[in-house]
């Protein structure tokens, strides 16, 4: 099949076998070298960067749909996912022509062969959005039918995407900000094995600002969650800082508790 | 118009103006007398209860929706809404049908008479879960066009409600709970003068657990969220507490902001 019939092919398969009015988005975070970034694609023939995402088919609940578009993204199974807000302006997908876009994608085939109302066809789409915490040097990005590239940007270096996705972005690192008020964060974004000072550099690159040293390690220490280990890098002895790791069934029993922290 | 010519009209409205797939459900919050409240809604013809709702116009924002239902529902404007989950599980809706309830709510027509694809139409619906929280002594329940009742019930005296509504309730309350640890609540639960007391209450009855009275009033002094008035009831001076209220710009803009708790 060339890229038209392919896209054809995908565009039926939109039709018939997913729902309409129902979208989803991933802003799926990775820390690396003290950076925070985040995953983005780029539409086929464009200049265009956009969130990764998808559809839900009709026989998949609206969580595996998001599993699945972050596995098909990034190789990985078994990923934090959270819900974080869902989108439905009436305008978020005004002033955006699919017809051109497909047609810039390849699509040779006018979308009224496709048997829908084209005025409603992906006129009007409510998004869920969620955002993923991932080890960054374990994905594998991976573009979708519809993107030429799919790759890591600094978080300070976005540009100016399509849609409402800065918009998703900004409010996904805020919700992750809030999230780190009544839970322990860092499971997937750092290594399984770490010391105190990548732990606190990376809660220091989500909340944008420097903590007190010795009142984060209390408040971490609060949790419970790190397991230390005897092993160090091989520096001096008197100098080397400890390794630690999350003692993962605690930390996923605080991550379905309620942190209650008042009073 | 008779019932089934109001209920036919109604459905013919939801088929061309409102989007497919997507609908809303609304956890209104009340307190009244140390206890929290949820406002529920009875099905004509059925002993079934279940939670608020609406279906999105193709012209109107999602949260406009929202909003809309809520004010249907309670005759209040401008309330604190906040969405806490979306609930797309693929059998959110089976073993229900629609045809046998819309029949005991007075429809005499064949649900195909509205020439939509029976077996889609109303088959699967995501549905964006809002919170509210209401001012009891205000509000106004009012049913809406297939409910026959629309009332508050204590929210440890709730029945099994129809679909995931009694999920959707218990997961508002751990919403609202991790609210308490970065931002202050109270300003629509609470009239606009209370005590000291009374917000505690509302915090314990939250949170289902007495709280320290001192530790209470340090954090939410903290906030620096409320305004001590000179006005006390009309007791014995000595012994009369004090009443404050919320200072509504510093509240919002607390409701607004990242209220980073960390380090």
């Amino acid at each position: 099949m060339d890229r038209s019939e392919i896209l054809l092919s995908f565009l039926k398969d939109y039709r018939d076998h997913y729902l309409p009015s129902v979208s989803l988005d991933l802003v799926i975070f990775g820390f690396h070298e003290g950076q925070m970034k985040v995953l983005l694609i780029r539409f086929k023939g464009s200049q265009d960067w956009l969130l990764p995402g998808g559809r839900v088919r009709k026989d998949e609940d609206l969580n595996e749909a998001a599993y699945r578009s972050l596995r098909e993204r990034t190789g990985l199974e078994k990923l934090f996912l959270q819900q974080f807000q869902t989108f439905g302006k009436v305008d978020r997908l005004t002033h955006f022509s699919w017809e051109e876009t497909l047609t810039k994608m390849g699509l040779k085939e006018p979308l009224e062969s496709l048997g829908v109302d084209i005025a409603s066809f992906w006129s009007r789409d409510i998004s869920v959005g969620y955002y993923a915490l991932v080890e960054y040097t374990k994905v594998n990005p991976t573009p979708d039918i519809m993107s030429d590239e799919c790759q890591w940007w600094d978080i300070d270096q976005v540009p100016q995407l399509l849609f409402d996705h800065n918009d998703m972005i900004r409010l996904a690192l805020k919700t992750l900000r809030r999230q780190l008020s009544y839970q322990p964060i860092g499971y997937n974004l750092l290594p399984e094995e770490f010391t105190m000072s990548e732990l606190q550099s990376l809660y220091e690159t989500i909340l944008g600002r420097k903590l007190d040293r010795r009142n984060f390690y209390k408040q971490i220490m609060n949790y419970d969650v790190l397991e230390r280990l005897e092993k160090r890098p091989t520096i001096p002895a008197s100098k080397a800082p400890y390794l630690y790791r999350f003692k993962k069934e605690r930390y996923e029993q605080l991550l379905n508790e309620e942190d209650l922290s008042v009073g």
